[in-house]
């Protein structure tokens, strides 16, 4: 079981789920993906994009990334066809993991039978009383994914709308879905694949600019290298990042501090050919 | 065995621990409760009292928040009626959750026998040498209850003073034990049970004073309902909180930033029903 | 398994390599030794020669601290002859540990073999596709050291050079390799054993003369004591760490802060017998 929230690690909030985790399954395999999130659910959808895929078929991630918590979004949990399972609030968090990886079905979590006894009159805490319940007994195995609830439509999944990746012509479009935060790396969703329909080559140099609500930001150019050793120290590089897609960085430095460019909805970009 | 230091994370102490603990034990379960804190023992507290019953009976918990580390205050466990075990310094820490859970034993930890060998010589990680190793071997088995060292009287458990919650007529004095950090929610130690004497009924308004050194610092006004939705964003609320006590809270704001207000001793409260 | 980044834990990164090496030996330990580095070799060298002697004989250690990520360093894997494991760049991050525990081998990772399938395209995340998974399959025994790829010699290992501790007459010269960061304790590499060369005795008064860059920057004079407690508050004392080396303090106050003093290169200290 993965656990991902916004709740810090400071307080107990972490430490109740993982006690009614393991009092439940005590041989259960508990590993924190991250609990620094700040209640940005972008972000969040984009950190189960990018993990999710490298973990084993059949885990349980429990994600409360919730700031709705209390209100009429349902709690859920979505299998996906790779076979993930994602138990949280239904509030675009699963997004881009189901673009990714398809859905396999979805279903309404039963609080009647799903739901921690003795917490029929907590209201706020769905984390600790019914995502980390639900998701510890289906991760060991004690409740199929049938008997979590009543399926729900997987069109009626909650999602976002951002701007998809497209090429028209010598022209890319795309966004900063994140940055790679502790190094300042500036990622988009533009992957490999379609970057290399303008079939520019290791060495050539490219353009991308950067715009924020439409108003540009960054006009960057610069080479397109394999990784940061390939221009010296300071200087910036174009390079496909870890997940395939096309990034831009300072060699040792902090490209996205330095240019102020930060991520998430309203943060687009053009790549093209760079002039000669 | 669930660890809870005010160590941080960024150096290597942590590590150290669990080291030794895995040594002794290598299939041992060690669960992080948090190494945040800021060696506030009444925060240490409250953590303890939050989280602990929510874990297996028989669980472990190794603390230490010790600002009197290398001083004469003991070494001890304590074993709860509820079938905890509190390894750590005799400082205060266990206030709460002896309160609790009730008190079923206290020994002084007889480090002739319960320290790490080839320490003796080291005086100020009693986190690594005395705390972690006993106990892990504690929650391994390796050494019993009776094994810790001398029992101490129930009674000279070192206990802090703090506002207990009471209800007089028609107005309930109590105490903000700790924040919900993450959020700006205000937690108090006043209990559903003693609120609900009041017989005031969800939808109706409370008023709430709050006091910092018996100095006047808020003045709320705020209908009590179940949970955040159930008033507009950004609007203050009343409601029960994850461990059934009375709190406050901004729906998706920071109450506690918006007001100035903190916790611990010294920060005390006043709630009856709101005048018509 | 122990893994030591500094990546952070905001992001996923973290989680991706957990993934993969839980995916390759699901029943793998994997214990957080930090990821909040600040891609600091000095301070990952000093952390790893103070945590790894209290892990069992043939723990691997997963170390991530690699400012030159894609550049011509090698990746590679040491094995001490205390029975420890250290897979991740040669940058001199093994400096310390080798010197303390002695070179059984080291082995240059065989990229060909030793590589996340799929990742060949991949030239930024050597903490996931290299060390990860080549660290999982090593301590899970599904390689050998042997396995690891060819030997290199000892002698070419990257170290940093750094002043060591050493009397001359009266006087003991050494650095501050960290700082107890979350106390503010002075730390220096300076060992007891040295120390008790200049036949100080416990109660008697210690001066220690702190240079940065060469220019002297603190002049303390403080008895020499066992532990914090043995000073009134926020008095300053010189005793033996838990790593046994001399420090100082101010017990229960931050001795780095009030004198800014930092660590690393350039901060060399000077201790003798105070004058009477």
């Amino acid at each position: 079981m993965v656990l991902y929230t916004d709740f810090g690690l400071r307080d107990g909030a972490v430490s109740e789920m993982k006690g009614v985790a393991y009092g439940l399954a005590p041989d259960l395999l508990i590993s924190d993906l991250s609990h620094e999130n700040q209640s940005d659910i972008f972000e969040g959808a984009y950190r189960l994009f990018q993990t999710a895929p490298f973990w084993a078929k059949g885990t349980v991630f429990v994600t409360v990334i919730d700031p709705g918590v209390g209100t009429a979004r349902l709690s859920i949990v979505l299998k996906t066809k790779a076979g993930h399972y994602f138990v949280g609030p239904d509030n675009g968090l699963y997004t881009l993991i189901a673009e990714l990886e398809g859905i396999e079905g979805v279903r309404k979590i039963d609080e009647r039978t799903n739901r921690r006894p003795g917490s029929e009159q907590s209201y706020t805490f769905h984390g600790r009383d019914v995502f980390a319940y639900t998701g510890a007994r289906l991760a060991a195995g004690l409740i199929s994914f049938e008997q979590v609830g009543p399926e729900i439509p997987a069109a009626s999944l909650v999602t976002f709308k951002y701007q998809k990746a497209e090429r028209k012509g010598v022209v890319i479009t795309g966004m900063i879905p994140v940055l790679d935060v502790q190094y300042g790396n500036v990622w988009t969703n533009v992957s490999q694949k379609l970057f290399d329909e303008l079939k520019i080559k290791k060495g050539e140099r490219v353009r991308v600019r950067t715009f924020h609500d439409g108003k540009q930001v960054d006009d960057l150019i610069a080479p397109y290298v394999n990784t940061f050793g390939d221009v010296p120290v300071g200087q910036p590089m174009i390079y496909i990042n870890s997940l395939m897609n096309v990034s831009w960085a300072l060699n040792q430095g902090d490209y996205a501090a330095a240019r102020k460019i930060a991520s998430g909805e309203g943060w687009s970009v053009e790549i093209t050919r760079a002039p000669k």
